[in-house]
């Protein structure tokens, strides 16, 4: 049985507010929300670092609203747009590449770091925050999937804190905060269920998905997110990674943790107690909800979220998952089982794959395809260092590459 | 705003196992389901007490298995029948009448009192309890009814704590627990939404209820329960009386308590936060699992209940309830809001106009009636003594039933 590295004991004091914060990752889709709850709440926080990718100008645009004394840009080539947008007066310091964002993510004025970069390059951030002892709020669940067992190790050496801001994650956190009998067995626990919308194909057999494109996989019903998550909702490798990140998050093994697909995204995870209850999240879909959660814990705040009404919801349903026609699922689970190096050959064959069909080059049924074959000929290699990791990665996104 | 009674701080240690348990409606509905749990961890538990009602064979039954060494009885004729039911050699210590049952709720010996006779008459032995420092598994809505602002005074006094058993109570709890950022403040809170199964007669209109029968409204669709609280949820009192119950219980104005009806009885009620968040509690509708949650907390124990599992259940509905055709929720509110001396009279109305309809003597709408018309008809008296609350449900009782 693996050791928690989510926030217990809660008895350990968090930094008071306001909370210093650097979010890697500011300008997409998990930043924005971030910075919505930031701007209602300017007494609460302090922005000093915020990290975007590719996009100059939005970062710049962001900068100017929160003036973070540290930025950091993808490259040299966007630093130079960056500074071009910005205003007479404001001259942070920028820092550069993955070095830099885990430069961010480690400064010691920093409290919480929201890590909210998309994809495998999350994890490096993600280690460096949690070598350096911050509250993280990780929304890339790639940083557990592919070095979940690093990084548990760096955050009990340094106490560092993990606040799960995924829905699904956050709900099981929600609901089991406070109800552990003992910190280090969680014999209470019997299952932990994440619910999955089902994607956009929810229903559809493998016929209606070999023709199925690229709009249509991008259009979730529920949520609003980045392309690369809204793909694997489509396939289900996101509840595939989830289940992967649960497993680190929680230290309960791949068989105690269930999925339900759950249309209405409102149930957002359940847990399961031995007692036969089942504590669980509700919301209207909205990451705002978990972020303000994460950045806040342990209270809460208000956020601009419409007042969740059940009876006007009226229905709420449940069914199994069909792993048949969605074999990302399952993929997943067999990737966790089979060892540590096996997660990180899914996770990089699925984005170079989820890449592939976003740019047209491969059908919406070659990504689970492609990850099978992958899994099949990978043979288990020993991955207990973040070079180890990475260089895995690296080689795995290769092979898969020249394999399109 | 009130103050709690529930369990807050949880950090006062609670008695370790086994614990010495006192059952107050042993052969009742709640204390079967009790007795169960416990036949099922002999470990934790040890029965020291057990009361009933007038069945007394069923409590010598029951005595003969657990062999408690203290009993309670309603009368003198029931204590000599319950002693020609005992065999040879097991003579336990027997207690006769109300003061008996509160000499049992206050022994030195009980760790943790279920109070779950039914109606007014469970008010002075969870009193006792209350006064005697217990924890107390509480069954007995109309403790708080009647008297919530004396018994917490006493909880206070003694470091008595309370745990609500009532499935929807019981939900509201486990949604509360480890979510208090503060002890004497609840600003994170923002509802509570008890859930209501709409009872048999869901979805009917008054003129349908004009001329429902005792058999009818019997036929609870999805809990086994005693007739009293069957009748109370046919009318939606029961909804009513929880509502109060819950101010009491959460010091929680009754503007912040919500009713949704939902009628598979899957979601036993939820906690809105401030943030958007609802946490719920999810179960079988069988009662063993919230008298597990309050026996053993903050342990959790196996309870043979089968396993929720949502994919079956397949769909949850949600609706507003229906004021207009059950007014009893109504009623109930506009009790709370008017003083502490209308709570007793909305409920000893109720308990005669209930016992009126078992015995087919008044109409099931002539209930929601009676009580409207005593409410109207009394003036606000302070009632801040058990004797001043007990002498007015007498008053109230008999003009009730002098008026049938």
């Amino acid at each position: 049985m693996q050791t928690y590295i989510s926030p217990w004991p809660l008895s350990v004091p968090q930094p008071d507010f306001p909370r210093s914060i650097c979010i890697l990752g500011a300008t997409g889709s998990i930043g924005t929300s971030a910075l919505k709850v930031i701007r209602k709440h300017p007494d609460l926080f302090t922005v000093t670092a915020l990290a975007g990718g590719a996009n100059a100008k939005r970062l710049a645009q962001l900068c100017v609203t929160f003036r973070p004394p540290h930025v950091g840009v993808l490259n040299e080539q966007v630093r130079q747009d960056f500074i071009s947008y910005l205003p007479c007066g404001y001259t942070p310091e920028i820092h550069v590449g993955p070095e830099g964002y885990a430069t961010l993510a480690a400064l010691n004025s920093v409290d919480l770091v929201l890590s909210s970069i998309v994809g495998a390059a999350g994890f490096i951030p993600t280690l460096a925050a949690a070598q350096a002892g911050k509250m993280i709020g990780l929304a890339n669940k790639e940083s557990l999937v592919l070095g979940g067992h690093v990084i548990r190790k760096e955050c009990h050496a340094s106490g560092a804190t993990i606040f799960p801001v995924d829905s699904e994650h956050n709900a099981l956190f929600q609901g089991l905060v406070g109800h552990q009998s003992s910190q280090d067995e969680n014999t209470d626990l019997k299952r932990l269920i994440l619910t999955a919308s089902g994607g956009p194909f929810r229903g559809r057999n493998k016929n209606f998905l070999q023709t199925v494109t690229r709009d249509q996989a991008l259009a979730h019903p529920n949520w609003d997110m980045g392309a690369k998550i809204s793909i694997d909702s489509a396939t289900l490798m996101n509840k595939g990674l989830e289940v992967i990140e649960a497993c680190h998050l929680y230290g309960v093994p791949v068989e105690k943790i269930d999925v339900v697909v759950h249309a209405q995204s409102i149930i957002h995870s359940l847990v399961e107690y031995m007692d036969g209850s089942q504590l669980a999240h509700l919301g209207n879909p909205d990451m705002q909800i978990p972020i303000a959660h994460c950045l806040c814990f342990p209270r809460r705040v208000e956020v601009d979220v419409p007042q969740l009404n059940l009876a006007q919801v009226g229905t709420l349903t449940f069914e199994d998952p069909d792993e048949e026609a969605f074999p990302c699922l399952r993929l997943a689970r067999e990737a966790f089982a089979a060892g540590q190096s096996h997660p990180i050959v899914l996770n990089a064959v699925n984005e170079v794959a989820v890449a592939a069909f976003l740019n047209e080059k491969i059908h919406f049924l070659d990504i689970p395809q492609m990850i099978e074959q992958a899994l099949t000929s990978h043979q288990a290699v020993k991955v207990d260092t973040p070079s180890a990791i990475l260089e895995l990665d690296r080689i795995t996104r290769e092979e898969a590459e020249s394999s399109l």
